[in-house]
């Protein structure tokens, strides 16, 4: 038998974020939050070198002229690398400038030259450990994002829901012990970004949504997976266009109490990054009300 | 702190298989049974189609010939295609001639037109459970070979080993049972196929290669994921070139009882598939001695 064929109602067009990767072969930051607006698409998620091209402070006050909410900042993490420390510290110190709903963490990779693939492992839990008391501090939630597996030797060595939330499990970060101290329902200090592209495969992923719950759902992000994929970085499609069952996934989302946005994040070399933006944008807004 | 630092004993050659996908633009598999008797390689793992081309008679006679062990016949499965039964049946067939090891299972992706995926795996494990009368009577051992995320959509929505086991356990075959049944040590008739570029990046990997223990694990694959992978099928590496850790692999194996062939499979368009069959099988010898 076949799961129940889950139809949830059309999401709200106000959780709807643009993650600027998805048409930053065209726009920088200040268009981006231009197009935003003009768009009417309400949240955005910047990446942190087009931050710094345009400036943090010039980019705080466009976003807050144009009343946009920041869903996220990528990206921290690479926790494998050498500059890891200052470089998280400084991507705290950004999205707390921006008031982020989270900091988006992509882990990291093998070190160069290496096969240890449990060391690297402990490296990044280690490194979340050591940069957690100041995202606490400065109030920016901490959200690793399980990378699909094929990126585990060159981006991050977290490449599921339950290896992600077993290291938050392992930072003590336990999810009923942060509800009572905090109240249920607030987000939590450590939690997972659930990006469709990355976890739509995973034979877990209800049963890991539901696990993870609400405090410790702090992003979504929505694209989707095309037959074929051409390349293992940077072919992935916009929603509707290949075999994820938004929806569905919506709705486990939904069912464990994620009421935060629906962030586009789509790198797409030969497709969506040739377009113009404004093209890119509103087929966003068209696909994400039909077709998630 | 990191796993120990586990480097097992140099793998014994006479362990080494040929999978003839490693050499397929080059050679047939009479080429294939020939080369692999002249290099001293004593185990040889034919795909269908060239099996058809030679026939299988001839063929069963040629291996017989040479005194080669057939380690496994690729492949049957692919349960959400329309003739999967039949193919199915004639996959056993052909097994059974071979005195294969096993059947290796590719289970096939989700249907066309469908995003589905949980509607696939149920029609998988239906179809698995359909064949194994006629497996188990042929003496033909099925593995079903988990394969990497990647391949969700289109090859095999079978994508951890832990899925592979847990659809093991729903169709009956329990280990201990099992073992009471056949005695301690023999091979199930089902079980999985561990081919470590499909599963090498899984946290749960040395955790559920000590569940599957020796009654499951029905084949061993070896090769090595390249940095970067250029193509999402066609380019593993040859071992030693990638960032496996095959020798901690290996160990998990034999740490749970696995005393099978260690069997070369790779898919290269770009290198391997291009260069001299024998210079590749000597390579295999190798590396498989070095480097695993």
């Amino acid at each position: 038998m076949s799961a129940p064929d889950i139809r949830p109602a059309s999401p709200d067009p106000a959780k709807l974020s643009l993650n600027t990767a998805t048409i930053r072969e065209k726009w920088g930051l200040a268009q981006a939050i231009e197009g935003c607006a003009r768009h009417g698409i309400r949240g955005i998620s910047p990446w942190r070198d087009q931050l710094a091209a345009m400036g943090v402070q010039e980019a705080v006050r466009a976003i807050k002229a144009h009343g946009l909410t920041v869903t996220g900042l990528c990206r921290g993490g690479f926790f494998t690398a050498k500059d890891w420390k200052d470089d998280n510290r400084r991507a705290i110190e950004e999205a707390h400038a921006l008031g982020a709903q989270c900091l988006v963490l992509v882990v990291g990779g093998l070190p160069q030259g290496s096969k240890d693939l449990a060391g690297a492992r402990n490296q990044i839990r280690d490194g979340i450990a050591a940069i957690l008391p100041e995202a606490k501090q400065a109030g920016v939630p901490l959200a690793i994002e399980p990378l699909h597996p094929m990126q585990a030797a060159e981006r991050a060595c977290v490449n599921t829901l339950e290896q992600a939330l077993d290291i938050c499990d392992a930072l003590g970060e336990d999810r009923r012990g942060a509800q009572r101290e905090a109240g249920a329902g607030a987000r939590g200090t450590l939690g997972v970004a659930v990006d469709v592209y990355h976890v739509w495969w995973d034979p877990k992923l209800a049963q890991q949504i539901a696990r993870a719950g609400k405090r410790r759902l702090l992003a979504y992000h929505i694209c989707d997976w095309l037959v074929p994929t051409r390349d293992l970085l940077n072919d992935r499609g916009m929603m509707g266009d290949g075999v994820v069952d938004l929806p569905r996934i919506r709705s486990m989302m939904e069912g464990a109490g994620y009421d935060g946005a629906h962030e586009v994040e789509i790198f797409s070399r030969l497709d969506w990054w040739q377009r113009d933006p404004d093209v890119v944008l509103s087929t966003c807004k068209d696909r994400h009300a039909r077709m998630t």
